[in-house]
């Protein structure tokens, strides 16, 4: 169950509105790096776990944390888009329109449909989709989607930050990429946790995946160029199962030879 | 660029055809965690690799792989409808529609949109979706994402080798499980050779990161329960950066202020 | 900023776990009717709202307590996909599959995707869309919005009750329609306060608004029939500021003309 | 069944083609708050309507007409592209990209994908989706999702009026604000009709739901502050059916116990 | 402008109320191949048209019938639908939920989100999308869009036909075949009109394109089989324009070589 | 199965980094008339086919060879970015952001998601969407669909192509554009190998539709204008089945007639 309090966790402050840097910080609240998506992904992750409890209890911590996170986004945007609609109406009233930009990298939702307010989108509009949400019912798996999730979470965070010189911002996301460190030091905590072992799922008994493919670097090269005497073609697997082989692809499987039609789905007859 | 062979990479067989498990291999071509992903995924990593080359190289080796993966499971989608559409008219004739099912756990399309062939779609019909393809510009996160990408493909082609006693689809899911322990493996091994270094991106100055919070696990239950004592709450990080604290959630960024709507949004007035 | 409890907002038993009411349910997470979209629907007109600050804390508390019932019917789902792997599997290997339906009306990615629990999708494994939140800016706009999402909700939690027998599931259910209950009141409750002043914004000039058409039912009927003398048709308008009329659809607009293509554009010459 | 005239309902000029306004008009095209929505919605509540007959016949005039708004704004759209394509030629070959916006707030598929012609999508150039689109078969359910519709849709285009200084794009505009309040005025009058009577669905049996919490607001603010003495915390509620009380959320659920992982399901083994 | 007439264009009849097979209709509404698909992307072309005057007329008739279409499949699912919920109750109550399908080939929504209507989605339940439209602004491109969607439109029609033994479906099925045999021709007659020209558009300069590779098949085989010697390899091009030569694949872009990162995107630093 | 080699098919060079052409060139990736849409709708046809085997063989080779235009275009989008990070930074720090546009005409995405690479989107930053695969069942059906990707195809490209004046630009364009050209005679090719037989499905039998409505053209327009005389409205029909007529639609179907609702699904009460 849920609470709140009328407090933001870390302030929020804006000097200069941008409502093109408006525009931006959506990515971090609706897009597939943002909050949204970890905030709902954890939790997932938590209502759905079946043990150990210490982890269900930390999934639910943080995907707490994370709603959080989305509202310091959601009030930066607003802030950034103070005075936005007046200042838009007198360029729009001044310009020559087939000359001169006057929308440039606003988002016109942002006054349209939401009336100076954020939006559960992307920085380019498109709606938040719940299809990113991973809960795979395998904590390993769950945990390195997680590490990815804070990752280029992180990437985005710190691209925002050379964005903008308001020193609120700076501040916001000085704060925000720190999360970021915590929580990717936190999934990989947990995987540490779990001894790091692989292939994922640990549950599947190996003796069933195909022997002869299973440490084996396949190169698609056409010019059948030798080995790159890489980590990932020789040498003991990451793993530690397997030794690590090269080949050239081949193919095993022959022609495929599918039934001829069946004639109630109607395929065009010559 | 890019060549072909008439041949499969590997063996598809199929038994008895089974259209609802037609149905469940759609997950793996057209879903979240299936091959048409990671195929693109790999290949725009490579396409957008700026250096170094054997990483761009690898990408493209595998991201060719997997169109070979793509076309094994599109062949077996259509080799489990064979006889379906016949199978079913019949059914449908003899059935009492409010009593008895008939389409069960068959994807209607199969029929009605494709034919009786494979769809870029996923088990329930939704489309593939170009969102879900990874490619940041960062390569460890790159890779995290694709760690993750095997890891639940991985899952999902062993929960698929349960669902079926064809052996022909056991087989080839045997061969499919096995190449994704390789990729797992794969990628691994690239973050080994970039040193494991965390956190992502490195090249953000951590003097720049909130210095309070970067290492603290917060706890957001409101019952203010100790810290349990557990891998990230105490210790050292990870990433061999930082110590891990615990404390208990509380508001630092007071309340949030935003100003009046503005006249030209048409807020209502009371 | 947010907190919360590892106990539920109320009780979730499910006495014989069912895979299908488990898809049903989904409806109540993930679809356009379901609780993500009132919990991120409140909660980010809260994070917008620019006053008065009653507004904001109510949609702040109600937002927050929506997240619990999606907790709960996480919980529900997980609790009904109990046993489902294992009855499913014995049922494929048993069944004559051209014949038999397996799957019948479970969604597969409950297994394949979500290891048996609950997603961020609805009955159909549609993913939860962002575009379904509103937040326009104008409180009563939204405050419409909310009734109208309570209501549907409602009807599909009543809808849900009617489908099931088991004691545990109509007790949550009868917990959440009573939810429902009092938040449409809730928002009725803003709209009575705010003078349930119509149209919508109020804070458009009417008389900038075409004065011929404003109250006066168009009748687009070929047959040009009379009025039906209803309730839309003549009297006093519903907001008290027009007369409502009736006609007969007629084009005031004369054919539109539009240039020649432009010949950058390519179209076709003739 | 339909019909048409090749006249508009209403005039559509533009003195000044401006394609930056073009993109804005989309949001009324294709956007949520757009008149596609509008149309197929009450379109389909006609079609799926089962009585009375004076409700299924306005429904069918009304969906009729949006399909003339349609009309009229992608007319608009198309003549606020004339001359967009030169223009942007002639810019982009006098531009230094990298320091000059050429394409600024235009759409690029306006010319890439449409040739200078409007398209079923929004302001963001985001498809229209049919997710929208509510014929629920409760019919208050589905006039309240039909005001909420045309708020939005009035504050959509008022914002729209506020951001052209061009006479013709104003003169349609205030008539398609006309319309909106008379459609607001229209539900309005089908909700007085049906007795306003709350809550919805008013077919479900009220003393099913859970009789602690449907007249109750439930505060979820951490700090456990007094009522706040509104409207929706006491008296009697607007529905007449109940009295509101006030409480502080607290949990009645107990922890959740979910199963241990079923083995098919290939969770991580520790 | 649009008018509508309470008759339907074409008799709808149910003998035996089938709700699995109104969720295959779902399909023909809005599905890919469906009506909505058509009305729209026709409309949208007239609106579009700049002439000559004959076709935009065509374009308007045609897409205002196809209104009607969608309209007699929305009455077709609502009668299929007829007695549906409360034997699916019936039925629930019955089962032994891990044994035995109940929902079985059903459409959950058709009762949870519609109340027993068709709906603006496809036959799993996928919404429309209004990326579907074409409306490309060259007349040749969108005839032969509509050519191909009126064949796949009619391939589904045929299908859906096979699938129902009901007179009454049968019959309407008949109509709406025989519709799409007349739209086939009519898109057809437009291109004969038109002059069958190609390649599309006719308008740029085909002295512009690359003269060495605008007739020449290029065979991505690796094993550089000799040309099959077929239509499209030899002899004068369909168009009338060149003459179709074969030769293999061979790379003549060289390597791609991409700068260095920008530190400001923060790749990962080695 | 696949293979590829480093290089490229052609050469792509960008002299003046644009990265607002970068931007339109998503539109070739992935929007609806790109090549990850051609890629994948030719391969699955492939896949999918029944016979004969000249047909598969030759999708398999023009659906590899798309591959290779898919890694071409995101080449050119890469180096299109080239600088634009660092561009951006410096002007954003020197804007007035209220007053003058600084993303203009670019995709944020480009730098905040893609780190300087290209996306599996549109140029609007709208996802790749699997419903755009066309794979029927119906060879006749699919080779429309083919021949009408093609067709937008080219003219996106000869958009993209007036609106670059960069050489390496325009010399890639003439290059994909002439592929275009041999792309449409092949599918044409096609077609007249299977005689060019309409309607389609030929295997439906013609008995089967309604006679009266196959080959008339149904004037909705609400005037009764006579008939136009066009190719459409008389004569033979194009596929020499039949002869085109003329009528003014008129209602054949009635008063549709939907039973009361049902009490489960909670209608409204009156
Ligand atoms: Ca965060
Ligand atoms: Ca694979
Ligand atoms: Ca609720
Ligand atoms: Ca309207
Ligand atoms: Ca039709
Ligand atoms: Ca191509």
């Amino acid at each position: 169950m849920f609470y709140h309090d009328r407090q933001l966790q870390y302030k929020v402050r804006v000097e200069k509105p941008n409502p093109e840097f408006a525009k931006l910080l959506q990515q971090a609240i609706g897009g597939v790096e943002g909050e949204i998506r970890v905030c709902l992904q954890y939790l997932f992750q938590a209502w759905n776990s079946r043990g150990p409890q210490k982890y269900r209890d930390m999934l639910l911590e943080t995907g707490t944390e994370e709603i959080s996170h989305i509202e310091m986004l959601a009030t930066a945007v607003a802030l950034n888009l103070e005075g936005a609609s007046t200042a838009l109406k007198e360029k729009m009233a001044a310009s020559n329109p087939l000359v001169e930009s006057v929308l440039g990298g606003k988002d016109p939702r942002h006054i349209l449909s939401a009336g100076l307010g954020a939006m559960a989108a992307d920085s380019n509009g498109v709606p938040f989709n719940g299809s990113w949400i991973v809960s795979s019912g395998n904590i390993a798996a769950d945990m390195h989607a997680n590490v990815y999730a804070e990752a280029t979470g992180r990437v985005l965070a710190t691209r925002l930050w050379e964005m903008t010189d308001d020193p609120g911002m700076k501040d916001m996301l000085s704060f925000l990429i720190a999360r970021d460190t915590m929580h990717q030091n936190q999934w990989m905590a947990v995987l540490e946790d779990l001894g790091n072992v692989h292939p994922i799922p640990n549950s599947f008994p190996q003796s069933q995946e195909n022997q002869q493919f299973n440490y084996t670097f396949v190169s698609t090269n056409i010019n059948q160029e030798p080995s790159p005497h890489t980590r990932w073609t020789e040498g003991p697997s990451v793993d530690g199962k397997g030794t690590f082989t090269f080949m050239h692809a081949e193919p095993m499987g022959g022609m495929p030879d599918l039934s001829k039609p069946d004639p109630l789905t109607h395929a065009q007859t010559e």
